[in-house]
């Protein structure tokens, strides 16, 4: 079988490797799609060298086939369709409190150990969630990013209604628009990006650039000089969190979803003025990825739109660099079939 | 009758006034005992001449009871002990959301209009909260205070056996650690104040100075390794703020009290990765005054040692100057019955 390998420096090689049957707690998959996650190209790019240890196999927003069940493994059967929730908590202790999904000693399968970008794939059986039968397998490598998404409503309690301002329009802001749709807010989405912000129109989103328009002057009018309820920070832009407080009304909530290496100039006096909200959301919790999967396997959402482009596994190299060149794509899934 | 005016420039004048009848929805006030306010500092020293326009009575953290009572008023009896809660919300609209507390044309009472340090005082009846039969006049007058920890404490959702930090010993502070220990969180304040730290440690708390203890190991030391909680920042420290993100466990919990005037850097890497909360909080609401003439009434808290002196109305002018010159005080109070 084949695998992809990040040899690091911008380079995969593709090679010929015997699949790993799976231990007793374990479960091999045929991958049938991997997405591009913004993760992947930052390994593409040597960033997180001294974490991946290539040459390695990296990629975990996929879906696939049960393969191979472990001799303990219960609840599946060979042809099962999966995907794999790629969090790894079996360092978990008693001071993680019981969450689980961002114990200390977290590790990220596809990162701190074998991903998924190969046509087969051995992961501990905890990891993987049964896809409902007859689903989209492409639909279904959406299930981590979108699992992010229904992460990041679930905890800023959206309500039917309420007024949303999601700030970026990159994959995950895109998400996060649709599923705080779905939720039943009125979603408004910030982006910077001309061509993002006409995608995120064809998905029937108001969308406007906070470059030129008055965000917090548009909440109010949508909200009878209220404000917004909530903001979804998913653009990792310092000019972003330091206006996110003026678009909110009073007792507004803010998830911050954008991940900011350096510590950033907020308003804290507005935290105080309008006794705002703000609270931290990272990946996923188990429930996450039934929502995720089920809200795939309605098709009631525009899923389908926000995959760009499918790749074969041996073009993965042009694919990352096309990435490189083309930054407006939403995903881009690699088809580890053949 | 006499009344302090506060005429800018540092300086207090004692005025003879005539009491002023209440109107058909107020209650007319024999005043007893007034606190001094951080705010009430900052008018002193002119901070405030836009918003005050002096010369003009101050003074909003007051007990007294009830002189005269306006034809509509009902409810309550000449005599009865009371106190104020000095928010005027009656220019509230349906966009604040029905947070009366922090409306948008919130007016505050001793500061938009005149205040206690007077014999007499006129105030909307809305405003004034009984106080039990028997009430310690001198305790009572610091409901307000009181009541700013006692919402503090119920945003924060304390619960028994937590671990809650509170940053920053001033009045203020200390007692949102007084509610936070009756509530039965365990408390470590810390403090850069000698003095301040002296007296937290005579009430009991485990308090030190972020400058030579490492506050996030404590807190880790104190918890099995999980971290605090809970934080208060209630310092107004660009230094707090900035370690606060650190001294938490996993999903833990910020309560801001403390007004920055200027944008603050966060680290909101710390936000996303332990999934942290934090919540801005203003003032109160009619509950927490309960609680806190609640509290005052029960006795069992320290409430007492945190009034550091009691001055007559007529030396107000040397009160204000003894503030200045030794900032160790706690609650300094105006006697105002004569
Ligand atoms: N919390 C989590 O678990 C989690 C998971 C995945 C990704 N992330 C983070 O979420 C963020 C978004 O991820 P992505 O893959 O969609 O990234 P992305 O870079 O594709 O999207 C960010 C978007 O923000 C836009 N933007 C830039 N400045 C802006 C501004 N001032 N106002 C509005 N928009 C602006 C950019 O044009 C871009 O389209 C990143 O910070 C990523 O690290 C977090
Ligand atoms: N939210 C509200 O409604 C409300 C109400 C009243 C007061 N406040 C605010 O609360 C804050 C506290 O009020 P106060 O009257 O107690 O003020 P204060 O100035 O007396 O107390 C602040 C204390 O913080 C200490 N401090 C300074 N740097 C510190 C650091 N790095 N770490 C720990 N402690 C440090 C100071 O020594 C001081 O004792 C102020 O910012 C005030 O404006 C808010
Ligand atoms: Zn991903
Ligand atoms: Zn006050």
């Amino acid at each position: 079988m084949k695998a992809a390998l990040y040899e690091g420096k911008q380079k995969f090689s593709i090679q010929s490797v015997d699949p790993i049957a799976p231990g007793p707690d374990e479960i091999r998959l045929s991958v049938a799609y991997v997405g591009i996650c913004g993760t992947d190209t930052h390994i593409y790019h040597g960033a997180m060298d001294a974490r991946v240890q290539p040459p390695q196999v990296i990629g975990h927003e996929m879906s696939g086939t049960v393969a191979e069940l472990g001799s303990n493994v219960q609840g599946f059967a060979i042809g099962d369709p999966v995907v794999v929730r790629p969090l790894d908590n079996r360092a978990e202790t008693a001071a993680d409190r019981g969450h689980s999904h961002i114990c200390r000693d977290l590790k990220f399968i596809g990162i701190d150990s074998p991903g998924a970008f190969q046509n087969s794939w051995t992961v501990p059986a905890f990891a993987v969630h049964k896809a409902p039968h007859g689903v989209d397998l492409q639909l279904a490598a959406l299930s981590e990013p979108l699992a992010v998404a229904c992460h990041d409503v679930r905890l800023g309690e959206v309500q039917a209604g309420e007024l949303a301002v999601v700030m970026g329009g990159g994959p995950i802001g895109m998400l996060v628009a649709i599923v705080a749709r779905a939720t039943g807010a009125r979603v408004i989405l910030s982006e910077v990006n001309e061509n993002r912000l006409a995608f995120a129109r064809e998905l029937g989103f108001e969308a406007v650039s906070p470059i030129d328009t008055d965000l917090a002057k548009l909440c109010r009018e949508r909200s009878d000089g209220a404000g917004a309820d909530i903001v979804f920070e998913v653009s990792g832009a310092k000019a972003a969190a330091a206006g996110m407080t003026d678009v909110l009304a009073i007792r507004g909530r803010i998830v911050l979803v954008a991940i900011y290496p350096q510590p950033v100039e907020l308003n804290l006096f507005q935290f105080f003025w309008k006794e705002l909200k703000l609270c931290g959301a990272r990946v996923y919790e188990p429930q996450d990825y039934e929502q995720a999967l089920q809200l795939i396997s309605e098709k009631s959402l525009p899923l389908d739109k926000m995959i760009t482009r499918v790749e074969p596994l041996d073009n993965i190299q042009a694919a990352f660099e096309n990435l490189d060149s083309s930054p407006n794509a939403m995903k881009v899934l690699i088809d580890c079939q053949a």
